[in-house]
């Protein structure tokens, strides 16, 4: 499972305030915790006002890369700032993210041709968040075709199916099941992430939807998810998910986490 | 999801305790709990020599039934002993179970056939537990087959896939929710059961892998399961898979389940 930290979000109101303060210990200490939880790649969204953006980022690239080798997933809605906030990074990661709205794909594809740099693409366009499975299978279609115009290979395309929240679509996460059985099945190659959190937006306990949330789309095919891999409970789930669904040869993963103390009664001794 | 509460089994040592003490208050209060925690059937296995069986399930379906409205599951390798058991319950439940092993089938259909009784059916037969989902399917068409000649409605079998432990064997489970998956697909009517345990033998924190088995064979199309309905998390993650998987409008039965104090914050306040 390719785990994308996502502590370092600027609109987390606790990282927000650190980013406000400009308090280095906490974003190293995100850093750390989230490297030492076993995360591939590190998010650092700014969430700040455009003219602030590209140094704030720096700031939190420069504090990121001191505490960690993990790579960094660019997280902005400005997709103009990631020519410019890519050159802050050691190494190639994650440009988190673009769609098919507007020019966004025009204008990162050809900044990430040529280069090592993965790319979250979510299935949604100028019409905004399609209604099906069907429709989300069409702007996959239309960004496939976009890679390959730029040469991107299908393995550098993290496909993100967007999550609306359950409790007023009770037939939405069945349809993101659906959408990445139906994208892993089109393209084997392509990798398949989503955050957590909105599925359970406005329902009580919501932890306990996010986590059967994440197993249920890691059934279908999902093999990325952008969540808190410092949270024990969801990360050992996942854990055992893998090694279920015949991704962690003799379990291999999951008892050497656990030992590791990354998550269960270990740790609390 | 059609929970059978698993908790009155002899081969638990704490319950196998009781029922060597006699321990009335200690089978009534599991009856209660598990009452209390949504179960759909309380299951009651004795565990004790075959000669001493059938008067223990007497006192265990006495106290149950003193106190519990719920239909028993009942529980016994010796499929000799339903007929009378039977007899000990005022509503009609499930007979634990049958399988194409020697003539349990031919033994048990018959005694169910013309009353409303469920059966579970496990995936096996006289060669052991087929070593491949296809041999599964095999057993489940000569399962309908008997069912069929009984006049057993597809509707009142619950078809046990039959796991084995994650440890040994890591396509295993891969394996289960394909055979989960095919077996829906080929009879929708008939109802899918498991319990839990078997999968996570031998693997450090087994809660989490059994939690993530679950919910991924309820995304395969499983509708029942095993368990202990007083393991709250494993409740809430089964709610919430219900929820995300259509079966729950509106999230009512979660948000229900919830405000019940079946898990979460509130039951510890």
């Amino acid at each position: 499972m390719i785990i994308i930290g996502e502590k370092i979000n600027g609109s987390i109101p606790k990282t927000g305030a650190a980013i406000a303060e400009k308090n280095e210990a906490f974003i190293r200490n995100l850093a750390a915790k989230q490297t030492a939880a076993n995360a591939s790649y590190l998010d650092i969204c700014a969430s700040v006002s455009p003219e602030k953006e590209l140094e704030t980022l720096k700031w939190l690239a420069d504090l990121v890369q001191q505490e960690s080798d993990l790579p960094i997933s660019l997280d902005s809605p400005n997709v103009g700032v990631f020519a410019e906030a890519m050159k802050l990074c050691r190494k190639p990661g994650i440009i988190n993210s673009v769609s098919m709205e507007g020019d966004k794909i025009e204008k990162v594809f050809p900044v990430i041709a040529g280069t090592t740099w993965n790319c979250i693409a979510l299935l949604c366009d100028n019409t905004g968040i399609p209604g099906s499975a069907d429709k989300r299978l069409e702007v996959f279609e239309r960004i496939l075709e976009k890679a390959a115009e730029y040469k991107i290979e299908a393995g550098r395309l993290y496909i993100d199916p967007v999550v609306e929240m359950l409790a007023s679509s009770e037939e939405g996460a069945l349809m993101i099941f659906d959408t990445i059985r139906r994208v892993k099945a089109r393209c084997p190659d392509v990798h398949i992430t989503s955050g957590a959190s909105n599925i359970s937006f406005q329902l009580p306990l919501r932890k306990f939807i996010n986590r059967s949330f994440i197993i249920l789309c890691m059934g279908a095919g999902m093999d990325s998810a952008i969540i808190d891999p410092t949270n024990e409970d969801m990360l050992a789930l996942i854990y055992a998910a893998e090694a279920l669904l015949g991704k962690d040869e003799m379990c291999m993963e999951y008892i050497g986490a656990f030992r590791d103390g990354l998550f269960g009664e270990q740790k609390k001794a």
